[in-house]
């Protein structure tokens, strides 16, 4: 056995948190070798639900579970802590307009990342999953002048996740043999999820799609399948969200696959002629706990187009949080 | 990659059947070589919720998950089973006597045990975890005679759990050295937590306990603790129960730990007193899909006492719906 790693999960109480922290604790995410400390963090009036969480994790007796830190407290929550998903996050009331919302929650990933700067190991490696994903990163880094931006990341696996499922089904493959998928942008209604580098057993899947149907089906849906399981499950993804998160961590930390890559928000470097700035979800290869932009794609001149918007969405959430930067 | 296997889940867009779905399908319950073809059985009014679980799973891109089919039709859900973890049932409502109880739920296990007869395999391998669970058990299994009575068990896993759990609180030493717990009878309050066997590396822990906290800290707050957790949570145990019935499937079918057993509700042989005609929670080996009883452990007098206690209330279920049977 290794030694433990802290990981904190913001929101823990929460149904995304209520399937993350069980499968983390389980082992899914750095495997059965790495024994693992939770801490987790939640609002005030959430703690005697988190209480109960932390009473279920005791009786799964996991062997890779060393201990359970439950805090409403950021700075406790983030102590020494290695890995953290921040989940957590306000969510759109009604009549909330768009800038309301960035400005919410703008405050708790500001919080948020001063209690990573002052209190974290300085390696510690962020995901953020609470809404606006890109732009709660950028801001919770923003706060952390000590950790280097890198490791501040947001998640864009559930859309990379969702395209290539939805094109398993479309072309009767399993989904392990869809690679080189691309989510670009934001984790919003305007990503661009892109097919045009996809492979399956190394061949190019072009010739099996048309454009009417990557336009007019294949697109919105990945872009809306959020709202279509809140239509069915009358709650947002849960355990989905959670597996594209232990997806996400694991593969940075343990490395992408050989011959693939996965989808990950990270600052842009100017690839793509995306500027740098924002937190925009680009292709990349992961090994060792670092990760690496795939360079040299060529684009469409469609692709370029939709990367564009999102970067724009991107640019305008920056925009009406910059005061906080 | 072996050929997959058929799981069939009962309740499941259920809070247990959320946290168990996903956890099968991403190969914690057979491994990473086990591909699964997930069959989910709920109510009609839940199939919209249910549909929402299948989009998750999807979404989730495991690479263990071959299908997945959702259905309200008992036949189809469970078509060539292999294993099946039941875990719907009526939940009591206010107002409602345990007769009630046993009755509502008696309706569904006998529905279910026929549809087991007439369609899954004939070594299809049974876990009840819907209360109550022991005597649902017995009638899914008298409905189905063309299928091997011990081949259908119910949980007492999670109880089993919980207890390694707290002693590993009181001893302050890791849950995975703490060995030869036993839940002996029924899946209620009326279950006896049984340490008198339980060792850490390899020494009885009897020096380090007291009968007085045995009595009145320990087996209360063991028969207990699922109370606790709704009190805390404001809804029943899920996730640790989805857990427990993972490691009772993962240890029937693998094999549980050398020098160690585990507890399951299975038909009595009349081991230790307790006469046939009941599923009881004994100590368990399991090898390769099978289990057989411990034998020969010494029992005290205030042990065999509280054995009884609990066969008299099973005996007492079984009484109230023999006419099923």
């Amino acid at each position: 056995m290794k030694n433990p790693v802290r990981v904190t999960i913001t929101g823990a109480a929460g149904q995304i948190g209520y399937q993350l922290a069980f499968r983390i604790a389980s082992g899914q995410m750095f495997g059965q070798n790495q024994p693992i400390i939770l801490q987790l963090l939640e609002i005030t009036p959430a703690l005697p639900a988190l209480n109960g969480v932390v009473m279920e994790l005791e009786d799964c007796a996991f062997s890779t579970l060393n201990d359970v830190i439950a805090t409403d407290d950021a700075n406790t929550a983030f102590k020494d802590s290695e890995y953290a998903i921040l989940v957590g996050a306000m969510p759109r009331g009604p009549g909330m307009e768009r800038n309301d919302l960035l400005q919410a929650n703008a405050k708790i990933f500001t919080h948020q990342g001063k209690a990573i700067n002052d209190n974290a190991n300085k390696e510690i490696r962020v995901l953020v999953v609470g809404n606006p994903a890109n732009t709660n990163a950028l801001i919770a880094s923003s706060n952390a002048p000590n950790i280097d931006p890198q490791n501040f990341t947001a998640m864009t696996r559930l859309d990379h996740n969702r395209a290539i499922a939805h094109l398993s089904k479309k072309l009767n493959v399993s989904s392990q043999n869809i690679k080189k998928m691309i989510i670009w942008g934001n984790h919003s209604a305007t990503q661009y999820p892109d097919v045009d580098h996809v492979t399956v057993d190394d061949t190019s899947i072009k010739d099996q799609i048309s454009d009417d149907w990557l336009k007019s089906d294949f697109i919105p849906a990945i872009q809306q399948r959020g709202a279509e399981i809140i239509k069915a499950r009358g709650a947002s993804s849960a355990a989905s969200a959670a597996s594209a998160a232990i997806d996400h961590m694991h593969d940075w930390v343990l490395g992408s696959a050989e011959n693939n890559w996965v989808s990950m928000g990270v600052f842009s470097d100017g690839s793509y002629g995306i500027k740098p700035g924002i937190i925009y979800s680009f292709p990349v290869r992961c090994s060792q706990g670092s990760y690496e932009i795939i360079q040299d794609l060529s684009l469409t001149e469609f692709s370029q187009e939709r990367m564009r918007v999102t970067e724009k969405e991107l640019r305008e959430e920056r925009t009406a949080i910059e005061e906080l930067l």
